[in-house]
């Protein structure tokens, strides 16, 4: 079991409708020499990647990627969620609908800020269903950067984001590996 | 100079409007290690005043507040925006408008992360008129709590936010404190 997934058992909490509540450390109020930890976690993981860039989406990835990046020594990257269609074309842009909001989202980067010579590691607190994964993955493709991996913290591995994402082809590490939610009771992978 | 000020004069652009361009370091491509440098300095300002908690408000401020929080080894609460006006009792809430956006924005905490023992440092990138800022006070005051201080990467001083907040009796520390930007040229307010 990681250090994650303890954490997780010991003050996460399983709400109506599959929703896993870890806005006490994660999300909301942020345990940050905890998520320092994930980011070493996660830097153990990629170090031998050349990863010269973290890309992550605002606003909940966004302290988990700085914290992060500060063992790879690299930027991070945030992509802005846009509702609106009006995209300048100084940007990467790539729509994902979000099931929870019931919404269709344009993700963009500045195109300044992306570029062939990226090697980049995506950074997120949840994996689902990968939608959100998805399109930065969509970003960096479009600037002709590579994707080394992507790692979020918490992964609803029974949501199909991870299998979508190794299908693609990319490293996909998750520090928190979720099969189910039943009665209220997290079960990981391991279990 | 700041270390802050030289690097705007440095990577920063002026755009028209009165916009001071600078994602390419502070809110969009996140230059982590310059920002743990500020967050060094926010720790050097405040280091004995006892602070336990770090305030900020999704989204381009978080990257800081968390690599600000590392030094105080404090966790990071992070204000959630909403539009909605269905706010739950179990949240303390604050109405800020952006002259921005032209729109009001909702900020809430939920109740369970903020209360009478706390003592908060308010971090952000932006401190122009002082909304955003007065509405986190807000949020701590609603919760018992006490602010120990409020501290943003850039500040406008002519935009009347710092003297807003000093008259509150609050001690303001920024980062960078803008005098007026004049034909595409920023003026520090020690210049």
């Amino acid at each position: 079991m990681t250090i994650l997934e303890e954490k997780i058992l010991k003050e996460g909490k399983v709400l109506d409708g599959g929703i896993l509540k870890v806005d006490g450390f994660l999300n909301h109020r942020v345990d940050v020499a905890f998520s320092a930890l994930l980011g070493k976690e996660i830097y153990n993981h990629f170090k031998d990647c050349g990863i010269n860039k973290i890309l992550t989406v605002e606003a909940s990835g966004i302290g988990l990627a700085c914290l992060t990046a500060q063992f790879f020594n690299c930027p991070v990257l945030i992509a802005k969620k846009s509702k609106s269609l009006n995209i300048s074309s100084d940007v990467y842009s790539a729509k994902v609908y979000s099931f929870t909001h019931k919404t269709e989202n344009t993700v963009l980067v500045s195109k300044e800020y992306l570029d062939a010579n990226d090697k980049v590691l995506i950074v997120d607190d949840f994996l689902a269903n990968g939608n959100a994964c998805v399109g930065l993955v969509e970003l960096v493709k479009q600037a002709g950067g590579e994707v080394k991996g992507v790692s979020c913290a918490i992964e609803k591995t029974h949501q199909g984001g991870h299998q979508r994402l190794v299908d693609m082809g990319i490293d996909v590490y998750s520090l928190a590996r979720i099969k189910d939610m039943v009665d209220g009771k997290v079960y990981f992978m391991e279990d």
